[in-house]
């Protein structure tokens, strides 16, 4: 049962009110609130997703309370740039950054569509530290070194990435927020993403990889090459298994992953320890998930994938990773509308799905109500 | 060329200031939307179908502005309910009447979610008027006849219907609203939906009818049957063919369609004429559509299909339908959430979509001010 399966690296990861643990949404309480679900004013089932979605709001340590909500953008730069595996420079990471803090991205513009709030951290980009303060600085280093020419980190800078982005998810959390997003920044992170697919869900670089942000045919390739040598030139550290024979999934994002990739994974698993949902973006965020998922498969029941990406790897990834998660029906991405943007976006277009099933939830007449008519209901 | 036909009795539906005519998005206004989308700061066409929508939104008489937004829910009885079509009596319709003015229903906690606003409008329940001022009165009759017994109502009615939701919608648009909706309620309503896909897109009885709220195996086969019935024993009147060849829609409607598909197919007809945009609801809302784009396929280009409903035929009936519209691709739906009550629900979680298409394409900045730097920047 993969659900239990925890890696114990995360027991001196995840906090120590969680025991250290992230458990499982209780079955008993679904099985309920699919019953509040069925008696509400409305064919069984007619709301289709958002009961899927609902139900498992309702059983978060806040009941079907979604806002305030944040999304965290993070930013890092990757050494495998110099493969030539993206059409921009890598200077594009720092002045996208700078496009957050001015407001002129379109992760600006969809938080504030949704009613979201938007949180810049900055986990790793070339140039040092910003001097703006809004920017939370989790930085573990100037870019990352080339994971086609060897581990892109080393074990402990990926660790405290997991430990700082859990910290930075379990704060704000405690300061009230009720729903956490991941996107990110980072020329090149198709790339280690695609690479993570490979060698913890058993994808082939070759349909693992696909255009980014705009690569041709040929850069495809090419990518899908680099990949290949990441893979082989760390083979020796990806041997690592999980006591369920599964790839290592901190062995695999030290070796394969970016430093925002880290920071995220670690957003994911803090969300998860309090019990509080997190949104999922596309193919780069996904990537963290999917080594959050791997280190501790109860985290899936606090993760909603916000979106299917329109890079070809992600639906692929997508499926086989929800067939690890306790409830796979639920890994489905909710949105199918070909974004490809990252940043958060998709997290951010999901949200208000979100906001919707905890409405209905709440707010509808039951069945009886209905049926004995206007003056049995308490509003009349 | 369909984008140019209209059917003759708009003329005299269709409000003065129109011209009485639907005239298409204006392809140069169009093409500078693209433009504009392909300058800003992002990987051209990254954001998917917000895309296509911001361009569309853009190209509005109220160029990308979709607040404040209402959806009208309008409701109606059938005649031919008394075929056993539905798993539900009559009385639901009047009882989910009351539970919307209560606030009790789906539609209501998911408008109060997507910041919309909700209006009744009964376009002929049985049992007489509402009492309650907030119901609008767009009374047709009290139910309409048994379409598989004869036509379900008279030409005179159904173009009456048709002004009635044409007026009603320019009379929003008029008062400031800048987004409409179309949602229903009324048992055995997708027993006309059904016929009207059937006589106006050419599925096939069997192929078109589905579960709806729950009707079991034998019931779905029972409510093909019946659909069968209402197509033969109308075919005099649907005879009726347009100068392109297809089924007369007005002809169609009268014969097959209901009250509240009527006032719906005048909504999304009223929008069109002041370019206004309008979300289109799931199986029955959609039918009105159909009805709506046979008469004028300008129509389409204004009009939103919120999202594939579980209903089986709907999926194949937009597919057939985009094909008739100039723009095809617009026609296919915006979410995929297996949803399938109607009332509006599905046009409410589409919403935040065109919301967030508006936000990117006003406030995002250009590639070349992200470029220049932060001191380039406007706002720096």
């Amino acid at each position: 049962m993969p659900a239990l399966f925890q890696h114990p690296a995360l027991a001196g990861i995840l906090p120590v009110q969680a025991g250290g643990r992230i458990s499982p949404l209780d079955e008993a309480r679904l099985s309920q609130a699919r019953a509040r679900l069925d008696s509400l004013a409305k064919p069984q089932g007619s709301l289709g997703r958002l009961e899927e979605i609902a139900m498992r709001l309702a059983c978060l340590s806040h009941p079907c309370e979604v806002a305030p909500a944040v999304i965290f953008t993070c930013a890092a730069d990757h050494g495998v740039a110099d493969e030539g595996v993206s059409p921009f420079p890598q200077s594009v990471t720092r002045a996208m950054v700078e496009n957050f803090l001015q407001g002129g991205a379109a992760i600006n513009a969809l938080t504030g569509a949704a009613g979201m709030d938007l949180a810049i951290v900055d986990a790793g980009c070339r140039g040092g530290p910003f001097a703006d303060p809004r920017v939370i600085n989790l930085r573990l280093g100037d870019g990352t070194a080339n994971l086609a020419a060897g581990p892109a980190m080393d074990a402990e800078t990926c660790l405290k990435g997991l430990a700082s982005g859990c910290r930075l998810a379990c704060d704000w959390i405690a300061r009230g927020w009720r729903c956490l997003g991941i996107g990110e920044m980072g020329i090149a992170n198709t790339t280690p993403a695609t690479a993570l697919y490979c060698q913890l869900l058993g994808l082939s670089p070759s349909e693992a990889a696909g255009p980014g942000t705009g690569a041709d045919p040929a850069m495809v390739a090419h990518k899908a090459e680099v990949v290949a040598r990441a893979l082989a030139v760390n083979r020796d550290r990806l041997s690592a298994r999980t006591p369920d024979g599964l790839p290592d999934p901190i062995a695999a994002l030290a070796c394969l992953g970016g430093f925002e990739i880290a920071v995220m994974a670690g957003i994911v698993l803090g969300a998860a320890s309090l019990q509080a949902p997190v949104l999922i973006d596309g193919f780069i965020a996904s990537a963290a998930y999917a080594c959050a998922v791997l280190a501790a498969p109860a985290c899936a029941d606090f993760a909603f994938v916000a979106h299917a990406s329109a890079e070809p790897g992600h639906q692929p990834a997508m499926a086989r990773l929800a067939r690890l998660t306790p409830h796979p029906a639920w890994g489905r991405p909710l949105l199918h509308l070909g974004m490809r943007l990252g940043e958060g976006t998709g997290a951010a277009m999901a949200y208000p799905l979100l906001k919707g099933a905890c409405a209905a939830y709440t707010q509808m007449a039951s069945l009886a109500d209905v049926a004995a008519g206007p003056s049995a209901s308490p509003s009349a």
